[in-house]
């Protein structure tokens, strides 16, 4: 498997409920008018505590400073694993879980903490770029690594000699999780189609308070998804394993799951089909933290 | 004929090219977004100078006060002329000019000040709430006028009894034109496909500088304008004749026109293949104003 440093430096920041509107400005130009901006990478997030948005530096720069943004300090570089070919694998679930072992735990392992972006298509692994350095040495034997630069795959190795890598083992604190009952779709659109629904995902994202429930998007495959909440409080940036945390267990069971990480909590995604076992393995685990 | 008084009560405001961007929000929501707001008449007009937004008062709610925003301070009420069949006519000529002789002139010898929103459909004349008795008796001779309320079309009588209408002769200020080389189309949109030309029409209005050269909007009839742009400095609002005296010409010579006010200047559209005539007519009347 390779993986790749893609070629966008990020900043994770927070927009509050009632500061949205005075934003709306550059987030419909980031949103839907991308040729009038240099952001190349851009996400947002809604919950009940805030709006997150993820962005490259250039749509960074479209933010102006307010009392309702808010920024963690770093910059945060993605992850991406591609498959080569060469590795089979067994697993049919997608998502965090296909990386839970060759990712997910051994950088919790090292201590770096991660920011997760599932997307329809493919996970993003958001790391520090301080972090960098340990997170090439932690993963170069299992992956061929390459930092995108340019448009060009550049192969890197790491520059530090270690003795064995430490393998530290993972004692994280068991957060409280919170599973409501809403049943979430996960879709893919292709960009050229994004105009013809503006109006209605900007009257959702600004304009309203609740999704419509008379708002219609097909589904292909008909999956719902159930949603895993994870912390009683907002989690901050330097816990490291929470991610590690709920994933094994998902990749024990060979269970998919999307993880989307956000500026106060982060959230898993699970076949609602699986949401039973899912709920019985997370209730066993804070029962008994050591066997988890 | 029959001219109906429209359940619109409207506010005349003006934007600064700067402050756009803080209104992005209600913006939004009044040209695209209508089932959210109980804005029912809403008109924008972009000039060099300004944007000017002409709203009822419902829709004036959605824009907070700021130093960005003028707002004259009467309430309009729109007038529409409507054949009832009765009426005919050998002209030709669409927009402001079949209304100058019947409704543009008297007004103007009476001393009320109009404030004209031509559109593809039709001409709203916008006259002051306190100026309306005076509109009805000046009217009534000519037109059979209603009063939309609720959706009815009542009967209205002028209730003041004069003793003849004063005909005071027009003798306005005669102010400078300008005509520039801009092609002007007008069209109309259906409603139901507003949104699929959402984000083009947000990315003009809110994010571009220029009209871009590329957007092909076709024309089914093929015709371009010509603008007459009125006046050397800001018109002010209580100015009467402005429209009566380019009006009147115009329908002498049986030439149609649409006729924009804005928050500055006044604006005349007139068929491209007009111009050369209009702008003689024009020329002469600034050489000999009494022969106007």
């Amino acid at each position: 498997m390779d993986l790749h440093i893609l070629d966008h430096r990020l900043r994770v920041t927070s927009i509050s409920k009632n500061g949205l509107v005075n934003f709306t400005h550059p987030l419909i130009k980031l949103l839907f008018l991308r040729n009038r901006t240099r952001c190349k990478f851009f996400s947002l997030t809604e919950t009940p505590e805030n709006y997150t948005v993820v962005l490259d530096e250039e749509g960074f720069k479209e933010l102006q400073p307010s009392e309702h943004l808010q920024v963690e300090s770093s910059t945060w570089l993605p992850l991406n694993v591609v498959s080569n070919g060469n590795a089979s694998s067994s697993s049919q679930a997608v998502g965090v879980t296909k990386i839970a072992k060759s990712v997910i735990a051994p950088l919790a392992q090292q201590h770096v903490s991660v920011f997760m972006l599932s997307t329809y298509q493919t996970d993003y692994i958001l790391v520090r770029e301080k972090d960098m350095s340990v997170v090439i040495s932690t993963l170069e034997e299992e992956f061929s690594i390459y930092k995108e630069v340019g448009g060009e795959s550049v192969p890197v190795h790491s520059q530090d000699v270690f003795n064995g890598l430490q393998k530290n083992a993972i004692q994280p604190t068991v957060h409280p999780v919170l599973i409501p009952q809403n049943q979430f779709c996960v879709m893919s659109l292709d960009p050229d189609t994004l105009p013809s629904i503006a109006t209605t995902l900007i009257d959702v994202l600004f304009y309203s308070s609740r999704f419509p429930a008379d708002l219609l998007f097909t589904s292909s495959s008909g999956e719902l998804w159930r949603m895993v909440r994870i912390g009683g409080h907002p989690l901050g940036f330097d816990e490291c394993g929470i991610v590690a945390q709920i994933s094994q267990p998902l990749a024990d069971s060979d269970i998919s799951a999307y993880y989307i990480s956000t500026f106060s909590f982060d959230h898993a995604l699970v076949p609602e089909e699986d949401i039973v076992s899912v709920t019985d393995m997370l209730q066993h685990q804070r029962k008994d933290p050591a066997t988890s």
